[in-house]
Order: structure tokens, then sequence, then C-alpha cells
């Protein structure tokens, strides 16, 4: 890995921004990014877009168009060599020419898996890996974690004061943080296939749990609403309800099932875990439905259960300049937490101001 | 005040950077540093190192000898013009021959209060008043509030961790953040003329509220220990009735006075406000003792009360990374505050990393 020069990190380095360029709207498939390279100068690059539509490499090849021949092929991902909704890329590469391929990862997808990088090399092109490739890793942290271990990447959300407060305890929570915050976790929600919460925040605050900026274009998608409900407590009347896109409710107990079907939900039961819908359950289905990565707007029961289950990939904290005071929700309801041990330490990976709040992004060790 | 130089700035910058070497040993006088400029050289600084001792101008003068005379003094602080356990600076200034005097900030106390300019300017010499006035200020914030306002500044210290959680429910809370926050808390100590604290916190942990880290100079001194203590529960093996420095008890109803006096507390009975000790009576008390700053570390109770009465200068949080979850005692005990309304936002003046924690320094706004 040591013979990557300082232009084979700068030219991945580009093609990994472009292939954030498709954060809103390249889910369920993998963000990718690609710059083709000859004489030292970029003769093409592309990113994939939108799923279904051509793959970072097609877009680039075609921006290249003849200068594409003895070019190098810096890709964030290893290229695909099957029929999916496209044709194999590796084709296209092998086919313009292309003298030398650079990928940052490879793809664990199990219809690629080294077919791409090997199919390459059988044509006679030079193929390195591994450039870049823990910041292509955190790009597609939600891709891998669905493709490896069938459950999407869980990002927990809170917004909180300073001393901890969610909520008053007469349920009065609007708003905490402020307009920039809310903005900044509309960007959360737009990036995430499913936004998942639980019923007592349904019953409380009726959200929508819907991408509504509009400088934000997820090309008309919306993230699956995804709404944890024992025992279908859903009220018909629910605002998500009559909301573009769909709504996910996962229960125990179905007995009300067909009201709320009619209302406009899909209702899946699963299994239970101490008495709750099984959230792990949950997140297997969402794979299933090519989730990547899932945002939970949660209130402290969810919030709990899921750290106390070690289900919380990244914990994102909006913390307001605020003192709440002591008649209020905690954060986290973690009724087994008697003794100092019981806490969970964090590793904070950023901490930034947005408006006049501070968002923390941490993930949770032992 | 726009007529002062850039070289004006940077030897006034300098005696403020002097001043503060006094932090653990001035008060209660105030910290006061001077530089003596002739020929744009600095021909002697000096700063005021133990209260009763010689002045910042005495030792500069002192280091600077016969080349005072014609030199530009830059004070921090008004000379002063009385005989207090020192003679008056302005006659040494006067004797020494300086040119001119520049001062950052008049001293309010009642027995200087302009006389020291006054004097200056009778014997002509220059002077000019207001340069790095409110670095001045914040330096002196402690003195100046006990001077003007009859009563210390009062610092709230807590730490918590990031979900607002101080200890556990059971009381466990040992430590919640660590040993560099906590070496940073014995300097907090040791720059205050006071430790104050609740019966809640004496009756759980029994802290010594000493300054131990012998890195720290303070000249010998240890900060008054001060509790808030309405019935005297204070128990006579309370272990700082037997450590070095003098521990007070304020009260409301003082029966067990006796026993509590032959154990080594001083007791002093005040009014009660709602019930409890009125924390503004005790720190009027204080700033008859010639406490400048009070450093407040407390529970929620007394932590809350502070809060909500208005009397917290300066709130400091160390906050640790990890969630402590629900079964905790919260930072603010505030059994009013039912509503959001009623919650207090907070102008944040710095954030630093303290080892892992995260130390959050801010005044409390409406």
């Amino acid at each position: 890995m040591s013979d990557f020069s300082a232009n084979d990190c700068a030219y991945m380095a580009r093609a990994l921004r472009l292939a954030e360029r498709g954060q809103y709207s390249a889910h369920p498939n993998p963000m990718v990014g690609c710059v083709l390279v000859r004489d030292d100068a970029i003769v093409g690059e592309g990113w994939h877009e939108v799923a279904g539509e051509a793959h970072a490499e097609i877009n680039a090849l075609q921006a290249a168009g003849d200068n594409a021949r003895g070019a190098t092929a810096y890709v964030t991902l290893e290229p695909c060599a099957h029929h999916g909704k496209t044709p194999p890329c590796v084709d296209a590469l092998i086919g313009a020419g292309v003298s030398e391929v650079i990928v940052a990862l490879e793809d664990p997808f199990r219809q690629v898996d080294g077919r791409g990088l090997a199919a390459l090399k059988n044509a006679g092109i030079g193929v390195r890996v591994g450039l870049m490739r823990s910041s292509a890793e955190q790009l597609l942290a939600g891709f891998l974690s669905r493709v490896t271990r069938n459950r999407p990447l869980v990002r927990l959300k809170m917004a909180s004061s300073l001393d901890g407060g969610i909520a008053m305890s007469n349920g009065e929570s609007q708003w905490i943080t402020g307009p920039e915050a809310r903005a900044d976790v509309q960007r959360l929600r737009a990036r995430a296939g499913a936004v998942m919460t639980g019923i007592g925040t349904i019953l409380a605050d009726d959200p929508s749990l819907t991408v509504r900026d509009a400088a934000i274009d997820t090309q008309g998608k919306q993230p699956l609403r995804v709404i944890l409900d024992n025992e279908l407590r859903m009220p018909l009347s629910a605002e998500m309800l009559a909301l573009p896109g769909k709504t996910l409710v996962y229960c125990i107990d179905d007995d009300k099932r067909e009201a709320l079907v009619a209302a406009g939900a899909e209702v899946i039961k699963v299994g239970a875990s101490a008495g709750m819908v099984d959230v792990l359950a949950v997140l297997n289905d969402l794979a299933g439905r090519e989730v990547n990565d899932v945002l939970v707007e949660a209130g402290p029961t969810l919030a709990g259960s899921l750290v106390n289950a070690g289900l919380v990939d990244e914990l994102i904290i909006y913390q307001a300049p605020h003192i709440m005071g002591s008649e209020t929700m905690g954060m986290f309801d973690t009724p087994g937490w008697t003794e100092l041990a019981n806490r969970k330490s964090l590793e904070i990976s950023d901490v930034r101001r947005v408006g006049a709040d501070t968002r923390i992004t941490a993930r949770i060790g032992d």
C-alpha cells in the first residue's frame, strides 16, 4: 500500500468528495465516485447520483470519451462485475481501454466481492487496492453494515439541554435546540434510508419525520418512517400516515392491524425481547428492505434500550446552551444501571457549533 | 482612550500577566501588576504577591532603582493613596520621579476611589486611564464584586456526565471526571477565598474542600470552607474540621452550636429564605470577611437554588464523556421550573478539553 503517490492520494480524495455528492440520493446503493486521469490531468469524473441509474464509473467514462484510453481510474469502491439495474462497470472500463484501476475499498456485496477486481486483472488492467480505505469505509459505513452485518448502521440523534433535559416532565419539548440544529437534522434524515422512533414520541409529539428542506435534493425520496409500537397504539390520525413516503409500524401484537393498514401504514409483526419489539429483528428486516442507515429520533425509553442493547453505532447529541432543571425527562431510561460501573464511555469523534448549539458525535464504548 | 499606542498595549498586557501571578496568594487584595518603561525598555516590573506585603508598584520601583526617574508606569489598577498595611503607592511613584502613570482600571475601593489618580495629577504626573480596562475587570471580577456589590463573585463548579448525571441515585459519584479535571478544580479552589457546599454534600461525601496540590503555592493559605447547614446537622467527625484552615457553618437554627464550635467550626446564624439559610446574607457576611471569590462545589439542591436565585456569576461544568443513564441525580434541583419557559439560557465564554473531559465556562442569562 506504500506505493501510492501524493497525486494518487489527491485524485482519490477528489473521487471521495464526488462520491459524497450522492449522499441524499444514491442509497440504497453505495455512494461511489470515480476520477479518470491521463498524463497527470483529470479527463473525466463522475459519481453515482441515483440508485437505478448510471454508476460513477460510467458517468466518468462518458465525460472522458476517447480520453479514457490509457487513463488511470480512481474509484472509491470496487467496480461491479454483475448485471444489476445497469450493466457491469468492469466491462465498460475494459472496453474504454483504461490502463489501471486504483480502488479504495473492496465491495463486500455478495454479487461483487472480488469479482470486479478479478475481471479487471484478467483483462490485463493494473489493479491496486486500499488507497484511503478508511475514508471510504467511513463514507460507506451504512452500506457496509447492511452488507456485512445484515443490519443498517444505527445513528441515534438526541437534542438536550446542557444539563441533560430533552423535554419537560409535562412533555413540552419544542424547541430545545435552535433552527440551525433542526436544519442539520433534516440533512441527517435525508442521508438515512429510514427514520425510527417509538410510539411514545408519536403519542407525545405526532412528528412527521420527513425531509422538508427544499435545499436538500433527495430526488423525491423520503426515508422510510419506522415506528416501534408493541401493541399498535399508533393513532389512525397520526400526521405521518397522510404524508408522502412509507410508514412501517413494527409490533408484537397485531390485533389492530387492519385499521392501521387501511390508514396507510404497513404493519410488521416481529418477535418480542423483554416484552418489547425485538429491535434487532426490526434492523434485520430493514436490511432486507435495503436500508443502509437508520436515524433514530426517540425519547428516553427507546434511546435507553438501544444504548443498553449495544445497538447504537453513532450517537449525535445537539446540546443547547440551556439549563432545564429537574422537572424534565432525561436522555436515556436505563432502569438497570444502578451503579456507576454501569455507565458507558463515549469516544467523541467530532464536536462543533451548529448555530447556538453544540453537536457532539460519538461512538459508545464500554 | 484612543491615544494609546501599540507599545502601550504590549506593556499593559505584560502588567496584566504579572498581576495574574498573584492569583493564589494576593487575595483578599486585588491582583495587580506594574511595568516601568523608559526609552522603550522595561526598567522594572513587579506584582502583588502576598496580601500584607509590598504592592506591585513598590516591587517594580525597587527593581528599577534610579532608572524609575522619568519612566512611564503601567499599572493594572489605580495606585493606592492610603496607609493600609503598607504606605501609599502614589507617594512612592511621586518620590521615584516617574513622569507618567497609565492605569487600566480605577480602584473602586472606598479608601482609593480616585484619590490615587488625583494625588498623581496634583504632583504634576501625567495620568491616563482605561487601557485594557475590560481585561483588568475580568481579572479582578471577584475583588470588584466584593467592593461594589458587597458580595463575592460566585463560581459554581459541577462535574457531570454528558447526559447530566452528577451521581448515582445511591450517592455513588467518585469519580465522574478524570484526574486532570480534578487537578483543575484544585486551581479553582486556590484562587477562591472560600469554598462553599451544602450539608447534603458533607453527609454524602465528607469532602475536605482543601487545596492539596503541592504545585500550587498559596503561601500556606487555605480557602475558608463554608457549609450551608440549616439545622446544624454537620457531623462532629466531619473530616474538614480537623484540617488546616477555617470551617464556617451557616445555619438558621443554632441549637447545636456549642458542640460544633468545640469541634473546631465557627458557627454563624443568619436569616432564613424560604426555610433555608439566606444565601445572600451568607455572601454579604463573606464579603465582610474579605472574600472576593467563592467557589461553590455543591449537589443539586444548593446548585438549583443558587441558579434559581440568580446568584451564580459563573458556571463551570466539567463534562465527562459518559452516559450515566436515568438512575442518577441531575445537576440542578428546580422544583418550580415546570415549563420550558422557565429554563435559563447560558452564555458560554469558554470550552476546552481538560484531560478526557470538557470544561464549559458560562454565564447564566435569562
